[in-house]
């Protein structure tokens, strides 16, 4: 259970007070505000605060095209021929500000994504709780033998075992050594900023993280994607069901552009456009690379 | 009058049907919201949207220090900590989203603050109207003659009155000539993406313009500083005239250690320091640069 | 001629004195360096400084994939997998720094593109040149009558005598009066940051723009692409061409996969998976808007 | 030492071969090229590229101010003008990229500062080498009393014996057991991505870093300060060092602005006015917290 009875109590305390507003409110997102969605064996994702909806999008479209617009009717439309045309900036009117507790390997990754806003919890300042990714089994996948960054099968009965065995009682005994340090039972105790760095990055920290609208959509179609690595994808699978419910048709039009999209090559163009007329085109004469050629199959067979 | 009847009833519409939130709200904020201030002859700024409040940057802070931080008693203490020691990331988990209405040459210095979000109104998609910013009298500033970048003093009766008089004169002729460039009657009409280059600087153009608290701080200091453009500092000043309802405690952590303070050099630190005992310290003695003694003097005496 | 007989012997100066260095060199880019190309009628572009090559993006590269990325045999095929996996972060290794001379309508929206380093010409501080943007015969485009973006046909006669015949005589007025402004003859003279806003959009300024070679490709993608405005493409593909002096092989990859590719909605990969297998998909059944399908018919017929 | 027999080859090979270019070259940089600097026990610090020096911060800034400049004569003037009024455009036109070695958390500081451009070592993509921060003797300090953020007192023979000893015996244990997770001897072998989380944050690992001259002095300012934690701030004076040589008038400014600058408050600058005109000013009259009163008597006593 990634939270403590105090915790779920102030989550019921800051839901059961709505107050008025005279801004643009999703009910989508009120629905979801504040409650933890369970991600991973101990960490969690929550909505602390959100700005605009989709109307807010079209306004801010409006803005830029002024009294030309008029003539696409219709907020969807819109919201479409935007993301289409890689409009970004009305997807920036709005933002989103979660907060998140992960594993260090994965905040390491997710911190990459520069156009955020972050405070995160201080080991500097403050001690880590106990609390350690220990995988499911059926995510004890062996290192992929065609790809240097991805997973092979899940690893079988004795060598799982093991693997479990040594993250467990490894994360246990560095938790314990972490502790024996800091103690002031009969000593100073080490630095917290000295401490710290004993302990295994699968140790969960967390913090705030804000970001606008388009800034989170790239986050998502790189985490969200297949290729993305599954610690970080359950995090954003989770997220994107949010927005989902924040920004019904900004989502849509996303998932249809971008999540479900692909981006073609000149020479996949013209590859695609060879077989239209009929052509056999094969890996010698498509101009494309060997791994250029295993992708291009993938999506068109 | 820089809105229209139109827009007075749109805006009285959206003030006067509150809806429910779980949100942090900020009430100095909510009294704000889509009210048009005026600023210079035809333009304005008026809230949009806010996230956050002065509790919302607490706890972002909170998040950090974690448990640490239980020795700072009250959110005012924090701030101020925050603020005085540059902790920035607290306050950019606050967001505020502004319509202005400005001169494109105000636009072009304010454009220059990066991190920001804007969506401007298109004169390649949509025809600009003809409202032009035409300086107050007491605004008709001569060059200075000591800064480069400065004004002096007003000018008076009859050269104030010739350049009131070519203003006035050139606004009118180029929006004259803009319409019978983009005008269809009887020919093609200009293309409005072109027709637009023959508009003067101090034509109004429009925008959503957003940003979080602490990249907004950095706009005041500078734009609300009394070297700043007089034309620029009063939309700044309006603008913190907002902030100060939003967020109270933060805003004026600001004002004392931002907006009132000054930075000393190691220079100006010695300086200080021999004064302090008794030393009298001349431009000579101090090892500063003509400007530097200048600027120092200005604030020690 | 954009550039004075001292401008020239200065550039010459700077290109007669060659220096050793360590660093990574691009011959393509060498020969480049400091000359200025011919932009518009007054405007030009010129390389001031890099950083980087193809070397640099590939060493970048196997910094991060370590070991690992032996397989990828040559420096060609990993930049092609760089550009094809959207890994952007090796091409932010390479930096450009430009000169260029530039129209104010252009710079507006130039500078929208944020992630990159601006020193501009100041008006506040200092007189702009009697230079105006006139648009040759053939660029004097009538708005299109489908695309509220766009331009039609190129007017004819006396529309276009008309239109030049204006736009010439509109400047040269515009900074005559600036001048009277200004003149401190028998008077003070207006400060130059008010006199300043009397000028057209059309004037020219300049500025020293710094970018990576990530944020430049993505600039190019919107601003060499044939539905950006005329005046920006022309900046662009002049900068297009220094690219591909420098980084020959980046480039050729960006070719491929940016500038000559297009991006599928899943809407889109669906109408091309069903006429592959023979069917025939008409608007009606592609499920795509109009606008779509228009774009959609473009490439595809 | 921190660098392989075949690493100190590639760097004198590197610098074996000048070449030619008609760029801005820095003498005090030419000599710092690829050369590894040893910081901690087995990080370091190397330039890979820059790009300008002084005078091209010079000559930006005299773009932006046209013939208005000319009259701060020198160079050294104006680049202290700049640093003094916050002109910050200028500094951005330099660029440094470095290759550094680093311990995870140091890392994890290092990438909150997001205006950089970083490839960082892919424990996803390969193996991680054996190599871990141990803290030097000296440098085992007890938690502070005072200062939640900081160190006490130096630990004294058996307790700072047992942190070492359980320092080293885990790094050494952890490393142990991602080898025999990742191993493929008899067993398929634990994916790379997943095996990671086990290693403990002191292990080093390593990453190009890109960053323009503001924020690297932003950088320097926060990180080479006596606040900052020790593992760190040995990287910022390293870094500092070669800064020094880089670009010497930029960094005399910054030294004497910055780094050996104060920023007082409103309530600051009254009591030291107070004092100037003799006044007694007690932490109760000067208006200002415990922890600010503090602070001001560590600068003026």
């Amino acid at each position: 259970m990634p939270l403590t009875p105090d915790q779920l109590a102030e989550i019921e305390a800051a839901r059961a007070t709505p107050r008025l507003t005279l801004r643009a409110v999703s009910e989508g997102m009120e629905a979801e505000l504040y409650r933890a969605h369970p991600v991973l064996d101990h960490g969690f994702v929550r909505v602390i605060d959100y700005m605009g909806d989709d109307a807010a999008i079209v306004q801010a479209a409006r803005v830029s095209y002024g009294a030309g617009t008029k003539h696409v009717s219709n907020d969807e439309g819109l919201i479409r021929y935007l993301m289409r045309h890689w409009h970004s900036t009305p997807f920036e009117m709005c933002e989103l500000k979660l907060h998140v507790k992960l594993p260090v390997f994965v905040a390491r990754q997710w911190i990459r994504h520069r156009t955020a806003n972050v405070n995160e919890y201080s080991a500097r300042y403050s001690i880590l709780d106990r609390e350690f990714y220990i995988p499911a089994p059926e995510q004890l996948a062996a290192q992929s033998t065609v790809n240097n960054q991805g997973r092979g099968a899940v690893l079988a009965g004795e060598e799982a075992a093991r693997v479990l065995a040594l993250l467990k009682s490894d994360a246990g005994q560095m938790y314990d050594h972490y502790e024996a340090m800091l103690s002031t039972e009969g000593q100073q105790g080490l630095a917290r900023e000295l401490a710290r760095m004993n302990l295994p990055m699968n140790i969960y920290t967390q913090w705030y993280w804000k970001v606008d609208l388009h800034n989170l959509f790239h986050f998502l179609r790189l985490r969200a994607d297949a290729h993305a690595q599954y610690e970080i994808r359950v995090y954003a699978d989770c997220i994107a069901r949010m927005v989902a419910a924040w920004v019904p048709l900004a989502f849509r039009a996303f998932e249809d552009y971008r999540m479900g999209g692909v981006t073609l090559s000149s020479k996949a163009i013209d590859c695609l456009k060879r077989r239209l007329k009929g052509e056999v085109v094969t890996a010698e004469t498509s101009g494309m690379s060997k791994g250029e050629w295993r992708e291009f199959c993938e999506v068109w067979g």
